[in-house]
């Protein structure tokens, strides 16, 4: 038996990686949301200087990295492996970002689980010895999942209103072999779910079932309860999905209680922002975590944060193919004690 | 320093991880080629028995994974995890066909280096402690690519002599923590490298100095030169791109040797099967990999292989918007002996 396993989903890290630095790059329309004071950079211009949405996302990542590598004290040549994914078809946001970096990169996929991902395999590289430092990192850009998932801009669509806005951010969070913490401290996978859901705007729906499913794991895993953690944050499920995984605990009798919420749901002004259910994308639980989460943390408003990010694993052709949305979550815990 | 490291791009494992199984599944095409023999599976049929060539790549990669673990003698649920990758957008074959399986799931992107990304991965995740057993996995569907990234099967449009043809296939690897070998010994991380080639018809020469890139940095990570491998095997830089890795590595004054070759050379017939460069997709170093090398191996013929995967990190936004394509690779020791 692998001597860092809990059950079917989960490890516990036997040398807990620590966070050395976060970095958040996010869009206007996000610079103007309740957490813009938690951003380190935001562009009033959606291009980022560049003549497409596309290199604009690269152009964001990239920004995003040199931000952390700052902030970590740390060069890129140092860092020993990048994990990085976003929406774009072929993860060319990612990939284009990181052409020049001299850093060794592992391509993942996960949708909007993405970050959760990323930051699982880079805290496993370092636990298990393979590196001392590893980034993870992710995006989305509005404007380019928009006219590649949905409709061109300029025809101006509307939205139904369990629909989310994909947010316009990327975050990027260096971890390091030693240091002073916050610790990655458990990682429980996610397994793939299909529960059915067709919409493709009402994508909370279908990747609630995932989470719930990757939480109840978590939790059975590690014998620990909703209570001890003090946020458990959801991404991005929106105010929908995260309504439904509130009630299918509810149903097994589990209170997620009020620490429980949704970076959906904490990046947009609900009232003013016109957001329907919320945010969404891989840049969505990314620049949420790296900034306000990651800063609530260190400043000891949530000691121990429970971070599980949900992705919905469609394409347009597969919807147009008249297939169902899989969907999957991530667990991640972060402490800020090793133990 | 983290201990398994050897310089900068390398990491020698502490407890290789064994290949308790291979499994590969083929198109009618690859079933005529030269490795015919060596394939669990040929489908004449390019549907797979479904309605369209994107459900036909997951129905065959989920034949592929149930072949996999028949052979490992286990069950889908004695998986640890899975990582899996593909071509399509979203990489959608990998998620559908796993869609239904009761295994933690990481979804990888890189393009035709997936199988040794996912092998990477899967065994520094045994290494590591967090599990008895991961499967590796990918696919390509010629049919599926060839609409996605080019243009309708209908149009039957022109292909120029540089170009290489997308395999029908999927390739799937079952690690486990014990067991007999062949094991997997050291793991090359690449670096993304763009050489500035536009040609979307020459995959093989945009991918070629990535190949040379992460060879020279095993070769300098490990201190082994070519003469240590009784196979180097890239996959798939074709004719053209294998032709200038080797003169990029005779300018060093290093001789690849006889025992360099390429899977996107190996798998069809060239004088008989007209695919110009040769072969290409994830499936095309994935069903080589997991059947040809593999047995090459257990039979004593190839004691030592180097297996280097390479992915063409393009989309078809990018190339459209004048992007030159980024090429990457990653390297695997699969060794009968542990050390």
């Amino acid at each position: 038996m692998a001597q860092k396993r809990m059950g079917r989903q989960t490890v516990k890290l036997q040398n807990p990686p620590s966070v050395a630095a976060g970095a958040c790059v996010v869009g206007g329309k996000e610079g103007e949301g309740p957490l813009r004071h938690w951003f380190d950079y935001i562009s009033p211009d959606s291009y980022f200087g560049q003549k497409s949405w596309e290199k604009a996302e690269s152009a964001m990542l990239n920004h995003c990295f040199s931000l952390c590598c700052d902030k970590a004290k740390l060069s890129p040549s140092d860092i020993d492996y990048l994990f990085a994914g976003d929406l774009l078809n072929q993860c060319t946001g990612s990939t284009f970002a990181a052409r020049d970096l001299p850093v060794p990169y592992y391509g993942v996929y996960g949708a909007c689980s993405t970050m959760a991902e990323c930051l699982s395999l880079a805290a496993m590289a370092l636990d298990g010895g393979y590196g001392d430092s590893a980034c993870a990192m992710t995006s989305s850009h509005f404007c380019s999942a928009e006219r590649q998932f949905r409709l061109p801009l300029e025809y101006g669509g509307q939205r139904p209103p369990t629909s989310q806005w994909t947010v316009t951010g990327a975050g990027a969070m260096i971890l390091t072999a030693e240091g002073p913490g916050p610790y990655i401290t458990h990682i429980t996978t996610g397994e793939i779910l299909d529960a059915g859901v067709t919409d493709a705007n009402n994508m909370g729906a279908a990747m609630a079932p995932a989470a719930y499913k990757t939480l109840k794991a978590h939790f059975a895993d590690t014998g620990r309860t909703p209570e001890d953690y003090d946020a458990i944050i959801t991404g991005d499920l929106g105010y929908l999905g995260h309504e439904i995984l509130t009630e299918l605990f509810q149903k097994d009798g589990v209170a997620l209680g009020i620490c429980s919420t949704d970076c959906g749901m904490l990046i947009y002004d609900r009232a003013a922002q016109d957001v329907h259910a919320g945010g969404s994308g891989c840049g969505c639980s990314a620049s949420v975590l790296c900034g306000h989460i990651l800063q609530r943390m260190t400043r000891g408003n949530w000691p121990r944060v429970l971070f599980a990010a949900t992705g919905a694993l469609l394409s347009p052709t597969s919807l147009q193919q008249g297939e169902s949305i899989p969907g999957i979550c991530h667990a991640v815990v972060l402490d800020l004690k090793k133990e």
